[in-house]
C-alpha cells in the first residue's frame, strides 16, 4: 500500500516564540546557515511557519505594535531545507530547484491574519509621503474568505501565497548583493532621482546584527558573529527568489529556483493569506502564519539549460515559476489608469513605479467616495487580489500602469453610474483601521488638487 | 419596428491615402481642431481607422519603412467626435464621457498586420540598448488568430483593441502637457538617471509642424500655423486618456474618458490586433487598420463626482474604465522575474521599470533556446497576450516584476523540463524577422553573461 | 507576398429568398445533393447562410409567422461543400474532416434575430404541454451584445455558433436513419413511455417532398422526386453532426466529423447568435443570417484511428470537437436543481430529461417574480448563455440535472436575499414577448401547486 | 476581540468504525431522528464526516470489498445539525435554510480516497450493463491533486464538495417519497421502457430496516424499529437536496435548501475530493471522509418567497445553489457527442439519458486508444472534472448530450492528430484497476462494432 499524506519536517506551536519552537528559524540568508531538514526529491512534505514578524505583531486592536516594530527582525523564516535527489546526492549548484506547491493555508486554530503600514520613520510603504501614519487592519478567516472588522463592507477568497522562498546564495552571490546594495545607500540620494517621488523610504536594509536569528548557529560564538555580519537581509526579492512576494505564487503552482550551493537549502516563510500586485503598503499582504505542502524535483544543469544570466556573472538570473491552476476566478474588474506624472505636476520619464503610485492615488481617492477613509482603502488595495499592470512602457515620456480590481468583493455596486454616487449614514463604514499618530518630521505630501 | 446596426460615421477606404480620406484626419491633439462627426448617447456608431501609419509601413517583406518612418507624422486618428446627449446638448468641461466598445476588428479585404522596433536613431523601443536595428514581422489574421511567417511555430487569438482613445484637451490642460514635457527634454538627461538604463531614446516628442495634419484645418492657413506648433504630439498617454496602449481595453469594455471642451471631441487611432502588455518593442502591437462599433454616454458633472485629480489643477485626472466579458481565456502561464538591477548589476531603487526590463530580458532569452531569434522573441512578447505584473513594489531596494506568458500559443512545449531543451534541425525557425542594418553610432550593451 | 482573408464561396443577399441566392441552398441530408463550392486543406474560406427559416420568419412585431411556419422547409442549409488535400485528391469515407471555426458572426446589415416557440400543433418545444401558444422575441445586437425589446432587463454577450454542420451521409447510413425514425414514428407512442412528458410533440420528421429544397438538383425531375422521398430532414443531430445546436462550438473551435462520402461534402446552417444548453423553446436560440470563415483539414483514416462505432454498423460515430478559446466568461451563476419526478409527482427512472424539464420549471418560476411573465423567461433560459448539466444519472431512481444561469445578464440583482423579492411599477417588464392564441384541442399541463 | 476560527460541531475518528464516533452517525432521511448538535446563524461551524461508507471500503488493493458492499448501510451522515437565529428561534417549515461553504477538505492524515464500480448484482453503475464487474482504483492526494497508482498518466486538481446535504423531510414529505417510489419498483418494469436501456439496475432502494443506523434512537426499541421501516434511503437526490451529487457545490458555493421540520435538521455527509458529471460508476467520485466549515443563514418564508412548487403539494420544490469563486480552471477541453440511439442502433426519443450514455461510452473507447483500459477509463470519467452537458433537447427525435474533458489532466496529448495515436510500449498503462469477476447471469450489452 503506498504511503500518503505529507510528511511534518518543520513544525511550528503558534503559542510559543520564534527562538522556542522546536527547530530554529533563521531571519538572514547566508550559505553557512545549516539546514534544519533534508527531504527527497518526490516526497511530499509540510513545512509550518510563523507570521513574518514571529508574533511582534499582534491581535490586539491598536496600531502600536506596528509603529514601534523592529525592522532588524524580519523575516523568520523556516528552513534551510536541504534537497537530494533519489539517490541521496544532493542538489548541485547550477541545477534548478523545482518547487511544487501542493497545497498551503492559515495554521488551523490560528485563522487570522493583519495588514498595515509602518510609520514612515520605521519602513513606511509605496505612498509613505502621503500616508505617514502607522495603521493597521484584523482579518479574520472564514474558510477561503477573509473579513476586516476594520475594512467592513469587503470580503474576499484568498489567493495564498508565501512571500518568501528562496535557495540559500553561495558567498559569491551574497557579496554581490551587500556590494550593490552598499553603494545604494552610499550614493544613491544623489544619484538616483526616482527618491524624489518615494523619498522618505530606507534605501537599502544592510546587513546588521541586531536582531540577527540564523537557525542552528548559536548566538554569541564566533561564528555567529561572522555569519551575522555579512548575512543578507531578508527584505528585497534577489537572484535567489527570497521576498518576492508575489501574489500567484499559490496552491498548483512550481517554481524554478536557481541552486548556489550544495542540498539547495531553501527557505520559506511570510506567509500571506491574500495579497494585491505591489503589496503597496510594505506590511501589506495579509499577514499570518501558515503551512505549505511541497514536493520538489531537481533538474540537473538546468541553471546552464533554461537561465540565461542577465549581468556580470554567472550568477545573476532571476527565478521562473508556472501558475496554479485554482486561483479565485473573476470576471468584472474595475481599472485605474496612471502616468508617470506625479503628484506636483512632474514629468518623469517612462517611470512605471510613478505611474503605477499615480494609478493607486486615483483608486484610494475613488473609492474613498464610496464611504470609506483612505486609510482603509490603501490598506485593502494591498492585500485584496487586485491586479497592477504594466501596460505601456514604450511612449515616450509616459508609462502607464493600471490597477484593476473586482468589483465582487464589494457588497456594493462600485462601478460609475450616470446618478451620484450614494451617500448618507449607511455608508458611514465605521469602525476605521487602527492608527497611530506620526511623530516624524518629515514633509508630507499632499495632493494639491484637494483640501482634504 | 427598432433600428439596428451601427451608423457608420467615419468611413476609411484602405487603398487611399490618409489625406485622400471622405473625413480628413489628424494626428494632433488640439482643442481647435474641429470635430468631423457628432453622435448621440445611445447609439451605436461605427469609426474606421487607418494603422498609426497611415499606410507608410507596409506588407512588404523588409524592413526599411520601418528604419526610415518619420515619427513626426504619427498616429493618424479618426474624429474629432462630438458627443451630444438626446436633447442635443453637448457634452460639456466636468463631465464624464462613457464610450462602450460594443465590437472591434480589422477592416474586411484587409487582414493584416505587423510588429516592428524602429531603428534605435529613430525612435527605438524599451529594448533599444540591445536591439538597435530596425525589424519587421508581417502577421495574417485568419479569424480570430494570427500568425507570421517570420515568426513560426505561434498562433494565438487577438485580444483587439484601439491603442489610442482619448478626448481633446482643453487650451490649458494642453499647456500644462506642453511645459512638462520641455522641461523634461531640456533636463532630464541630467536629473532623471533612469536614462541611464533606457538612455538612448528620445525623452520627449514635443510639438512640431513637420508632419503635422490637423483634420479640417487647412494646411498653410495662419490657424494652422498657430494650431501646429502648439498642438500635443500624440505618442503619450495622458490625462485625456490617448496613447495608453492597454491590451484589455477590447470587446464590450467601457471606458470613463474625461471632458475637456464642448462635445467632449474624442478621437481615435492605432488599432491593435494584439499587444502584450507594455508593447516593449515600441511599435510593438500587432499594428492595423481597424473599426470600432461604439456607444456612448454622458455623465453629468461626472469628474468632480468620480475622478480626484491627482497634482496641482483639477484637469490632472485619469479615465477609468471596465474590462469587457470575452477576452481570451489561457489557463497555463510560464512567468519571468525580474528585479530591479540592472545589466551591468547595478542596484537600482524600486524602479519597476527596470524590473520589468529584467523580467523581458529573460524571457527572450529563454525562449531563444527553442529556436527562436532574440528578435523574434522580442517581436512576440511585444504583441502576444502577455502579463505584465508590477508584483512588489516596497521591498526596497527590490522593485520586483514580472511577465506571464500563455504557454498555448506555442505549437510546442516551452515549460521546463527534467530533460535538456530539444535541439537540433526542426528547431531551426526560418525565415527570420525581418531586419536592417543599424548605421548609428551609440553604444550597444552587452549581457556580460553571453558571448553571443 | 502571402495571401490572406478568407475566399468567398457561399455568398447571401439577404434581401433575396432562399431559392433566389447566387448559389442553390438545400435543406435535406441526401448523398447525391451535388457540391456546390470545393475548397482546399489548409485554406481559409468564408461561408454566408440565411436564417433556418430562410426569411420566412420575420422582424416583424407578431408571431404569427411562428404559429403558420411550415416544418417541412427548415433547415435552409449552405452547401455542401467538397473538401480536397493539397493535391486535390477529396476526403474519402473513412476519413476525419476538420473544421476550425476561425470567426463566425452576423451578417453586416442584418444584425438582429429571433428566439421564439412554435404553436403545439406546429413543432412546439420542451415544454410545449405547459405553454402551447406561439411566441417570439426580437433581438437586436450591438456589436458583440444582444438585447431585445420584448424581454427588458437583460443583456448578454453572444457565444454564436452554427446550430447545424454535418457532413453527406451515405446511402447505407441514410437508410439506417430513415428506417429507425420510422420505427419510433410507428411505435413511439405505445413503447416509449417517455412521450408521457414530453407527450405532444412529433416524435419524428419523416422524409416528405413538401417544401424539399435539394440545391442543384432541379425541381420537378426524377432524381428530384427519388431523392425527395428519401433525403433525411435536418432536425435531429445524427452520426454525421447535423442539428447537434451546440452552443460551445463557436470562435475557434475545432469540429471532427466523420466522412461517409467522396468530399465529405459538408453543409452548413442555422446560425445562433447564442443560445442556452437545451435550446429549450425549440426555435430556442437567437436565430439569425450569418457568416463563418473556416479551414479544413483531413485526417487520412481518422474514423477508425479516433472514432469507434458505438452500435450495429461502423457507421454508428458521433463527431467530437475542441472549445474555443474566447467564450464569455462570467463567474457567477445561479443554479437550478431538477430530479426525475414530474409535474404530477410520478417517479421516473434516471430520465435526465425530466430531470432538466424540472430544473427549467423551477428556473422559470423562480425568474418569474422579479418582474417577467414566464413566457419570456422561458424564451430567455432558451437563448441565453445557461448552462445545462447532467449532474447525477447513477442515484436511483432520481437523476439530478442542474440549470446555471450567469446573474451578470440580468440588471438587477437575481439572488435570494434576506428580504422580500422588490415588488412594484419599476419591475413590470413591458411588453411582454409577442404572443398568439392556441387554438388546438391537446390537453395543458397545469402546475398542481400554482393556481396562476 | 473578535473570535475566529470554525467550531467543531461534528467531529470524527477515522480510526473507529462509525457506531463508534463521539456523536452518532445515521444513514436514513426522517424526521424524527433527534438533531446531534445546534448551531447559531452567522457562525462559523465545522463539520467531519466518515466515507460514505464508514470505512467499508479500504484502501486494500482489492475489488472484493466493492463486490461484496452492503447496500443498505449507505450513506453514514454526520447530523442531524438545528439551526437557529440570533435569537434562539429555529429554522420553520417555509423557510429556506442558506448554507455557505466556508472551507472542505479531506481529513488531515486520511489523504486519499477510491473510485469504483459496484459488481451488478449489487448496485452496478451507468453503463453496468457493458461493465459487469466490481472494479476499484485508489487515489492517493498531494495537497490539491489526486492521483492513482491504478489509473496511470492522470492528476488533476480536486473540487471537492459533500456528494450529500439536505434537510429532514416532515413525515408528509417522506410519505410521498415512500409512494412514489414503491410505485415505480413494484410497476417500472412494465411502464419504464428506459430499463431497457438502463436495464439491470435496482429501481428504487425501499425503506429497510436491514443496515439502518438512526442517530440517537437506538437500535432494537420500538421507536427505532417504526422509524426504521418507514424512513427514506438516501441514495437518491430529493426535495430535500440529499444526494445530488452536484460537483460544483465546492468552496465558497452556497445552497439554498428548503426547510420542511423545526430546526431544519440538516444532515451532510458523502464527501467526494472530486467527481466528473453524473458520476458514472455509481460509486464514481473519489470518495473520501472529510470535513465542511460551514456557515448558515434563515431565510423567513423563503421557501413561499423564492421556490415555486412544481407538482401536487407545497413541498414539491427543489434547492437552488450558487457556485462559489474558486473552481479549478481549465481552458482547453475535447467534447464528445452522444444522440438518444442506443447501442443497438434503436431510436429513443429525446433521451437524454441514452443521450448522455452514448457520449461518455465514445469518450470511453476514444481514450482507450491512448494506452488504458476501458475499465479506467470508466473510473476516469466518473470523477474527474468532466462536464456532462444536456446540448439539445428539443431536436426530435434526438436528445444531444456532450461530455467535456480537460486536456490538461493527462500527461499526453489526447487531441486527434494528422497522424496515428501512437502507440507501443510506453503506453501500456499497467497496472490496471482492480477488478473481481462477474458471477451473476445477467445479459451483458456487447458493442456490435467491436470485437473486444
Amino acid at each position: 500500500m503506498a504511503q500518503y499524506g505529507s510528511r511534518l519536517i518543520v513544525p511550528i506551536d503558534v503559542k510559543k516564540k520564534p527562538w522556542e519552537q522546536k527547530l530554529p528559524l533563521h531571519n538572514r540568508w547566508h550559505p553557512d546557515i545549516p539546514p534544519v531538514a533534508e527531504v527527497k526529491v518526490g516526497e511530499a512534505f509540510r513545512v509550518e511557519m510563523v507570521d513574518f514578524s514571529g508574533g511582534g505583531i499582534t491581535q490586539d486592536y491598536t496600531a502600536e505594535d506596528i509603529k514601534h516594530a523592529e525592522p532588524s527582525i524580519v523575516h523568520y523564516l523556516s528552513g534551510p531545507i536541504r534537497v537530494v535527489d533519489e539517490d541521496g546526492t544532493p542538489a548541485k549548484p547550477g541545477d534548478l530547484l523545482v518547487v511544487e506547491i501542493l497545497n498551503l493555508g492559515p495554521l488551523p486554530g490560528d485563522e487570522w491574519g493583519y495588514t498595515a503600514t509602518f510609520d514612515r520613520e520605521n519602513g513606511g510603504g509605496f505612498l509613505t509621503d502621503h500616508f505617514p501614519c502607522a495603521t493597521k487592519a484584523i482579518w479574520y478567516f472564514e474558510g477561503i474568505y477573509a473579513y476586516s472588522p476594520h475594512i467592513p463592507g469587503v470580503r474576499f477568497p484568498g489567493l495564498t501565497h508565501p512571500g518568501i522562498i528562496g535557495t540559500a546564495p553561495s558567498l559569491e552571490l551574497l557579496n554581490i548583493w551587500n556590494e550593490r546594495e552598499r553603494e545604494l545607500e552610499e550614493n544613491g540620494l544623489q544619484t538616483l532621482k526616482l527618491c524624489e517621488v518615494l523619498h522618505s523610504r530606507p534605501l537599502a536594509n544592510l546587513p546588521t546584527t541586531r536582531g540577527c536569528v540564523l537557525g542552528k548557529i548559536e548566538k554569541g560564538t564566533t561564528e555567529w558573529e561572522k555569519i551575522a555580519r555579512e548575512a543578507a537581509r531578508t527584505i528585497p526579492g534577489r537572484e535567489n527568489g527570497g521576498n518576492c512576494d508575489i501574489k500567484n505564487l499559490s496552491r498548483g503552482s512550481k517554481i524554478y529556483l536557481p541552486v548556489f550551493v550544495d542540498g539547495a537549502n531553501f527557505s520559506t516563510g511570510d506567509m500571506h493569506f491574500s495579497q494585491g500586485d505591489g503589496e503597496v503598503s510594505f506590511c501589506g499582504a495579509i499577514e499570518m502564519s501558515g503551512f505549505l505542502e511541497l514536493k520538489c524535483d531537481i533538474i540537473r544543469g538546468g541553471m546552464k539549460e533554461y537561465l540565461t544570466p542577465m549581468g556580470p556573472t554567472p550568477l545573476h538570473v532571476n527565478p521562473i515559476f508556472e501558475i496554479g491552476p485554482v486561483e479565485p476566478r473573476f470576471s468584472e474588474w474595475l481599472v485605474f489608469e496612471g502616468i508617470s506624472v506625479d503628484e506636483s505636476g512632474k514629468q518623469h520619464y517612462l517611470d512605471a513605479s510613478v505611474a503605477y503610485k499615480r494609478a493607486v492615488l486615483n483608486a484610494i481617492d475613488y473609492l474613498s467616495k464610496f464611504g470609506y477613509s483612505k486609510e482603509q482603502v490603501y490598506l485593502l488595495l494591498s492585500c485584496c487580489p487586485c491586479e497592477g499592470r504594466i501596460s505601456g512602457i514604450v511612449d515616450s515620456p509616459n508609462a502607464c500602469a493600471t490597477l484593476a480590481i473586482p468589483t465582487a468583493i464589494f457588497d456594493q455596486d462600485i462601478r460609475p453610474k450616470n446618478k451620484k454616487v450614494p451617500v448618507g449614514p449607511r455608508l458611514v463604514r465605521k469602525p476605521d483601521v487602527l492608527k497611530c499618530t506620526y511623530d516624524g518630521n518629515l514633509p508630507i505630501t499632499k495632493n494639491p488638487s484637494t483640501s482634504t
